[in-house]
């Protein structure tokens, strides 16, 4: 599918509003006009996103969505600060987004909002014509994995979802050795959300971080939204930050794709122990006896098309230092990563180029003689982007990929695929572990479809 | 359920043999007699034992059992440097350890055969009132694991599994830290037998260690036997390594126990690729184009009844460094293993501990710190043992439990159920995953049964 196809078959849409990848000035020697930005959904996630937009010449932020006043304000300040103008907000009740996506001087969108809202701001994007940039998350169903994809196809308006890890500089490193031929032909994989989120979870319902332990309408932040789901779900929550890295490695919905998965459940104890501990907290604090239902550990096994097999872990509730554990397997290579992308935080094998001594290496030296080409281009401007660097490349991707007309590396079919894992590993563990199929949202393209990330050096 | 039992039922069997804990002369002020030792297997494993045994002055070698003459041979070899007499051999076929065990003169057997064999060994030797060192493996079908238990029950005639992984050092320091309570409530553990088996699984039939593409009846030592599991099976081959160290942690059959697990198997490609690789291998050798059935990477998740989740890994084929790759993971406190076993091998973090700075710290300081008596105690004497001392304290354990009549502290009911993750892991994967139940080997004796492994500093 060429981006060709879809700007034909959308430019009778009207030549007024740009709802297409500004296809019709990337054909010419330079940029004619900037990319017009709305935010749904401007917490500190979307900040960050604007953060990155307002470092840029090529964008125009026109319009913020959100009912939190507070991160409108917040918001507004960010871009008092910078050269563009001050713009449109709509922040009087939940739907606001509405009034945002019926503007016709808006291209793209970013979504940056609590978890159940990303299916209604992502599929009423695309039918009223702007480009998405989804955050990330789990689906709350497997029907909204397949809302996205029948949304697409019949809008052909394009979805990127944003993971960010996947432009860690270690995991590009790595893709650039797997691309190489280093591993030999992949057979195991694995990667997962294992950080400590007990301080983001709960906080005073002031201060965003480790301030109390509040949650739902008395929290703060993520705190307001996110901690319910660990009341009510449990599976893996969370499941893009492993899966997203593997997926490019792995070639999954690009001549590979998962085929099913099974997940397994540890004891909930991590969350009502961090309330009964805290100052703030005790034995008599309301939520220090509630039942979160989310295990403290869920580990999700998947099986590929192509014979591999991945391995997710969410690990979100107890204390632990942050790492992702990504291990990437083959045939002549090994990577195990213990820490946040640090090039020195992991270790590596390869028989062949380690004269078969059967001995980890420090990833140092690897990580930094095969530094993918991206990064090397680009580790200036990430400098002081969100998440060491990651987040400008992510953003970065989104707007060049708009600009230059090319299709997004990471699309709807692997959003819908990776949204899948979560409403299908909750089934799983509710099922006491039973295997479940994961659809083939691409319809049996994945055979043809080519993996293009981190293919070009610019996006 | 205390020795002292064991003693009363069984003591009508006659005084003449020691065919039980030597508990008359235990009860004395010193030894008055040697535990006198059979050995069925004297491959590289049962040499092992053999080395063992030899050091010490409470044990008498009175037999060999082995149809392999030049095995049989070797260890002849080795007895007749030590200061023990010649011993009778039993090598004429496949069934001289009936001969074995049909003597009066022995105590105990030490059983490290092929792994089809073990049963046979170990359930005819408890028949035959011999106490039974089993060494490791995985069960051929979970009828066998019914069948040691009903063996014991009837005969009392007690048999320990010879994990030595338990007696790492790295492990029992973390079980010493576990048991302080550093780690808070546990909550998951990994572990698994990550180890490139490539050049034990093929040899050229003289030589046992990287030195051909040869196997079965034109293999040497393991290749002889072990790679045909690889041919035809697909599972958990190998789970005590793993399973062994989480147990003593998890008080698996000792106030918990495994409930249910899940496997899943990625494609076989590691062992196809050596044979064509190898020098003396090549597309064209006959061995080049069989179609091994075991998976390359095999995890299993098992949920505990305690609400715990482990996750074993079998990952044999492929070329990589040694990692069993243990992970213990409590409300208060994380470890991973990245190595053998050497104390900076590791990662470790306590958050209370450490102030709260989610920072991996290297284990060093810690297993240093918090050594388990244990080995504390008996270093030196373990220093020119095998596996890096932890042969020393499985075989002394064994003696020790019999000369000082009590119970092993790994028994019965952990073997079978060890050994029954290897037939339950294939059925899951047969099953595309399906989740099996993993009997309570115990019959409900689980929640009273406490757990004295490593409880005291001499074995």
């Amino acid at each position: 599918m060429k981006r060709r196809n879809f700007i034909k078959s959308t430019s009778v849409l009207g030549a007024g509003a740009l709802i297409l990848p500004n296809s019709i000035f990337a054909k010419t020697a330079g940029l004619q006009r900037k990319v017009r930005l709305g935010f749904i959904g401007v917490g500190f996630r979307g900040q960050n996103h604007l953060n990155e937009m307002l470092k840029r010449n090529d964008v125009e932020i026109i319009a913020f969505a959100d009912p939190d006043k507070r991160m409108i304000a917040s918001a507004i300040e960010m871009l008092s600060k910078s050269s563009q103008k001050e713009c449109q907000t709509y922040s009087a009740d939940d739907y606001g987004y509405r009034k945002l996506l019926a503007r016709d001087d808006i291209d793209a969108v970013f979504v940056s909002s609590p978890w159940s809202w990303h299916y209604r701001h992502g599929t009423e994007a695309m039918r009223s014509g702007k480009i998405v940039a989804m955050e990330v998350c789990g689906a709350m169903s497997l029907e909204e994995c397949h809302g996205y994809v029948k949304t697409y196809e019949e809008t052909k308006v394009p979805i990127m979802v944003m993971e960010n890890v996947c432009y860690r500089r270690d995991v590009m490193a790595v893709l650039n050795m797997v691309k190489k031929g280093f591993f030999g032909e992949l057979v195991h994989g694995q990667g997962g959300y294992e950080h400590d989120l007990r301080g983001v979870l709960f906080n005073d319902g002031e201060t965003a971080y480790n301030s109390g332990v509040e949650f739902g309408e008395k929290g703060f932040s993520e705190a307001k939204w996110r901690t319910e789901h660990y009341l009510k779900r449990n599976g893996e929550l969370y499941p893009t930050h492993g899966i997203g890295p593997l997926a490019n490695m792995f070639d999954l919905n690009r001549g590979n794709r998962m085929l099913y998965l099974q997940s397994m459940s540890s004891k909930a104890v991590g969350l009502s122990k961090y309330i009964r501990e805290h100052e703030k907290g005790g034995e008599q604090h309301p939520n220090a006896n509630l039942s979160f239902n989310q295990g403290d550990v869920v580990t999700t096994q998947i099986k590929c098309a192509n014979g591999e097999t991945l391995m997710l872990t969410h690990d979100t509730s107890l204390q632990r230092p942050y790492n992702l554990g990504f291990r990437v397997q083959g045939t002549e290579g090994i990577w195990q990563d213990f820490g946040w992308g640090n090039n020195e935080q992991g270790l590596i094998y390869f028989e062949k180029k380690m004269d078969h001594d059967h001995r980890w290496k420090n990833t140092k030296e690897w990580l930094e003689k095969y530094d993918h080409p991206l990064w090397k281009r680009n580790a200036r401007a990430a400098e002081k982007s969100g998440h060491g660097g990651m987040d400008y490349f992510v953003d970065n991707a989104f707007i060049e990929c708009i600009k230059n007309d090319v299709e997004f590396p990471l699309d709807v079919y692997d959003l819908a695929s990776w949204y899948a894992i979560t409403p299908l590993s909750e089934l799983s563990i509710r099922e006491g572990g039973a295997p479940q199929n994961i659809p083939d949202f691409t319809n049996g393209k994945w055979r043809q479809r080519s993996n293009s990330f981190g293919s070009s050096n610019k996006y």
